[in-house]
């Protein structure tokens, strides 16, 4: 009997070339997993994530599933995963689920955070998981700019995809900003994202915060569907996943 | 004329082999905050600092202090540190003081916390920063231990410099022991430590939380005097230098 075990993951994207299993050669966390799984398992074990992450983008609730016949008990599975993963990434939930839960097919909402560090004093804990710019970001600005993006729209000039042929509609349903001390957090939550979207919506907000780009701007950005329209593609290590919703969970 | 540029320091200890300069062929962080002085005074600058940290071991509040004849003013002092350092030291402050001032000689009080991820689910963000252990700790039973080790007395049990010919007699003015989710601090203040001192402590209360040494032992392992007396050492890399207190200062 086959079961299908669904897996939040938490990393620390730095030392890797993004969540995608690229052949042998690169390291990726989603290789990572699969080896530990495919070695408890003895099976070869493929594993189905919520969606890519670049490299050095980091996660807090990636979300994957996987088949296995193994029978091994759920908690043992997570204390076996947490014992020999590399120590960048942590399995914090593992549990048995429907046969048709597929991570990425399933997903409706997602959330990413985008963190800057907005002081000339760099913070140097957290220098691997924030982007640092020195200039004052008027806040307020950001936010009459963010409103331009939530809601139902065309977002192709925020896809780094020029060949992109698939639909680029998509639905933003909330932009949180919010400081705390030199810390701003950009808050995305959306029914799907375009390549690199997230990472272009902040370099563009970051703009706007910085008066290169006004706030009423934003709307001829997206009429445009262009992706030279939109601000610069701001840095992987600011960028982290934070919670991927499926059908059925409170949104 | 001479000006005595008083320096608070945050760093990273994960990379270096601790504070203190040990001569060209080691990385410390004295020497690199030595070398961007030098590089920008055109003298040969040594700064003092409040106390040396071991290797692994961080701090969020280091102080030292230097002589000099250049006349920069401060704020270009702290910009012209901030970007030639490594991304894992900040200079957070730099203010001219009294001649006399000396960063370890006038130094009154400290603040070291010793920090726990206490969960079998790893942190991979804060895990250079926290020492892991998985095994539930009684938070009360280490609150009452500590109790013991508050007030003046002689720690030779808790020096891991078994010749050391000055008074092992230090005061601990507080230790507050608080937890937030999974992560515990301990944060220690004193009007001075020994060698090892607070990894030292550290260790031993982790003993007391997980019920191989009792609180009423730590009376015992004081009277003593001897290292083998208490518990094992606790990992640098859960130690942060915090604040450092002068003369003058509000305690």
């Amino acid at each position: 009997m086959k079961r299908n075990i669904k897996l939040v993951i938490s990393y620390d994207g730095s030392r890797y070339n993004g969540w995608q299993r690229q052949g042998n050669t690169s390291k990726t966390i989603q290789e990572k997993i699969e080896q530990v799984l495919s070695k408890m398992t003895g099976e070869e074990i493929e594993i189905h994530g919520s969606g890519r992450t670049d490299a050095g983008v980091h996660a807090k609730g990636q979300v994957a599933n996987f088949i296995t016949d193994s029978k091994l008990p759920i908690e043992q599975i997570k204390n076996y995963l947490n014992q020999y993963l590399p120590n960048d990434i942590a399995v914090l939930e593992v549990m048995e689920v429907k046969e048709r839960f597929h991570a990425r097919l399933n997903a409706v909402k997602k959330r990413y955070n985008y963190t800057i560090w907005n002081d000339n004093v760099p913070n140097v804990f957290e220098r691997n998981y924030m982007y640092t710019v020195e200039e004052p970001l008027d806040l307020e600005k950001m936010k009459q700019a963010a409103d331009y993006l939530i809601g139902e729209h065309d977002f192709k000039s925020f896809c780094a995809n020029k060949r992109m042929k698939k639909s680029t509609i998509r639905t933003i349903y909330a932009i949180n900003i919010y400081s705390a001390g030199s810390k701003i957090v950009l808050s995305f939550e959306g029914n799907g994202f375009l390549y690199n979207m997230v990472r272009i919506m902040a370099g563009t907000l970051i703009e706007v915060g910085l008066g290169e780009i006004t706030p009423e701007q934003i709307v001829r950005i997206l009429e445009r569907r262009e992706r030279e329209a939109a601000g610069a593609l701001a840095p992987a290590k600011g960028l982290c996943l934070e919670k991927v919703w499926y059908e059925g969970e409170r949104l």
